[in-house]
C-alpha cells in the first residue's frame, strides 16, 4: 500500500478543469476556527499558477484576500495570466464555491537574473533551533498540528494566566512542516501565515480575529528554498498599530543560515 | 474663470462608463520615466471604488500590480465588488488600454468600529517639518514636483558625488502634496509610493528600476485623515533584501502628531 501523501501535498493536489480552472478541496488536517487555515488557501492559489504550463519564472509576490470563509468541501480556483513580459508574469486569482466568491488575489512570477545583491535587514540573534524546546501545547484547531513550533519569544498566550496587557506583540520562533517536508514556494506561502493574531499577544486574551488580506514577497529562488531542505525556518512577526477593529502584522521568514527567504504582511480583523 | 483643479483631483476625475467601468486619463503632471508615477495609478484605482455608490465603509487595504506601463492617453478602469459582508467589502481592480491589461489589483473596504486600540510602533524622533529645509533639487521627471520634500535622512542621491555603497537604504522625510491639499485616502495611497527606489540609496547610483507590486494598509478613518489637513506627513522607508533583480521596501506614513496613518510595502524590479 503506498504511503499517504504529506498533508501539504494532499492539499496542493489540484485537479485541472481546463481554461484557467482547478478543482481543490478543503482538508480536515488544515482546519481553523472558521474554514481552512489562511496559509493553506494562499498555498493552493499559488499552486494553481505554479501548475499551469504557461507559467514563467518563479513566485515573486502573492496577495490573498479572504473575502469569506470556505465551507468544508470542494472549491474551484481560477488562475488567469493577465500579462507577461520578459521578466515578470502577472496572475489574477480567485476561489469560488458555487456562485459565491470566497477568496480573491494576485500573484507575480519573475525570472530572476544575476544582479548586484545585498542583504539589509539582519537575522535576529537567537539560539539555534535544536536548543529551543518544541512546543507541546496544542490549540483546539487542526492546522497547528501541521507545524513544529519552537518559540523563542512570544509563544501562545496562556489565557488562564490573567497576564496584563503586553507592550509589544513580537513573536520569534523556529518552525517547520510537521511531518518535515522539503521547502518550496507553496510551503513558504503557507508558513507565512503561521503566527497567531498579534492582538492575542498584546492583550493576552482571545478575541474573534481573522486575516483579511496577506501579501508575501519571495526573496529566494527554487534552488535556495530546496537548499533549506527540512530544517526549521526562523520566523519573526510584529504588529504596528491596532485600531478600530483592525491591525497590521509584518513577518520575516529566514533560512537557518541567515538569508531572508520571504517577507510577509497582513491586515487582520479583530472584534472588541 | 474658475480655478484649475488641484493636479491630484484632476487625475482622480474619472468618468463613469457604467457596469463597473470608469474612464481615466494620464496627466503630464504625474509623469514618471516610463508611464505615470505608480502612486497616482494606485490612487486612481482606489478612487474608482470610492466613487461607486455600492461602496461600503472606508479603505483598509489596496494592492496594485504594475503589469505594464500605461501609455499617455485614456485608459479604462474596471472596479468590481466581489464580496461584501457586515464588516468588509472586497474589490477586484484592473486598468486596460485597448485589449491589453496594464494594471491589476484589489482593495478591501471596511466599516471601522470602536474596539480596544493601541499603537505599537512609535514615530521616529525627528525635528518638526518647519525645521527641515525644503528640497530644491528636482529629478528630471514630472511627478516629484507634485510633492514638497523635506528630507531628514536619505535624500536624493547625488549621482555625480561618487559616494561609496551605503550600508542601509533608510529614507526619512516630511512630505505633502504640492500645492498643499487636505489629506484623504486616495492622496495617502498616492504618497505611499513617494520614495525613490531603495537600490539607488544603497548603491548611490541610478539603475533602471520600477515597482512591480505595492500593498498599502490604511490605519485611519476619513475623520483622522481630514484632521491632518495640509500639514506634512512623516514618511519612512527601508529595504530588507536586494537579490537577483528585486528588492522589497516597507514604508510608514505618520500624522504630524504621531499616529501611524498607513503602512505600505512593495516589491521592486531593478536591472544589473
Amino acid at each position: 500500500m503506498p504511503n499517504a501523501p504529506h498533508p501539504l501535498d494532499a492539499a496542493l493536489a489540484l485537479q485541472p478543469l481546463g481554461a484557467d480552472r482547478w478543482q481543490g478541496h478543503t482538508h480536515p488536517d488544515w482546519g481553523n476556527m472558521v474554514g481552512p487555515y489562511g496559509g493553506i488557501t494562499a498555498a493552493q492559489l499559488l499552486q494553481a499558477a505554479c501548475l499551469d504550463p504557461r507559467r514563467l519564472g518563479e513566485p515573486l509576490a502573492l496577495t490573498v484576500n479572504y473575502a469569506a470563509g470556505i465551507a468544508d468541501g470542494p472549491f474551484e480556483i481560477t488562475a488567469t495570466p493577465s500579462r507577461s513580459n520578459r521578466t515578470t508574469q502577472h496572475w489574477t486569482l480567485q476561489i469560488r464555491q458555487g456562485d459565491q466568491i470566497c477568496t480573491t488575489g494576485s500573484a507575480v512570477f519573475a525570472v530572476r537574473r544575476p544582479t548586484w545583491s545585498a542583504p539589509e535587514l539582519a537575522m535576529p540573534a537567537v539560539p539555534p533551533a535544536e536548543q529551543v524546546g518544541i512546543e507541546t501545547r496544542t490549540p483546539p484547531v487542526a492546522w497547528p498540528r501541521r507545524y513544529e513550533f519552537r518559540f523563542v519569544e512570544g509563544g501562545w498566550p496562556d489565557y488562564r494566566s490573567a497576564l496584563p496587557e503586553q507592550p509589544d506583540s513580537r513573536t520569534v520562533l523556529w518552525v517547520r512542516d510537521q511531518p518535515p517536508r522539503p521547502l518550496d514556494a507553496p510551503a513558504l506561502a503557507a508558513v507565512a501565515d503561521v503566527f497567531y493574531p498579534r492582538v492575542f499577544r498584546r492583550r493576552q486574551r482571545f478575541t474573534p480575529a481573522g486575516t483579511v488580506s496577506i501579501t508575501t514577497y519571495f526573496h529566494a529562488d527554487a534552488a535556495a528554498l530546496a537548499a533549506q531542505g527540512t530544517r526549521p525556518l526562523l520566523a519573526v512577526a510584529v504588529g504596528r498599530r491596532f485600531t478600530q477593529g483592525f491591525f497590521d502584522q509584518s513577518a520575516e521568514l529566514w533560512s537557518d543560515d541567515g538569508h531572508l527567504l520571504a517577507s510577509s504582511h497582513q491586515i487582520v480583523y479583530f472584534k472588541e
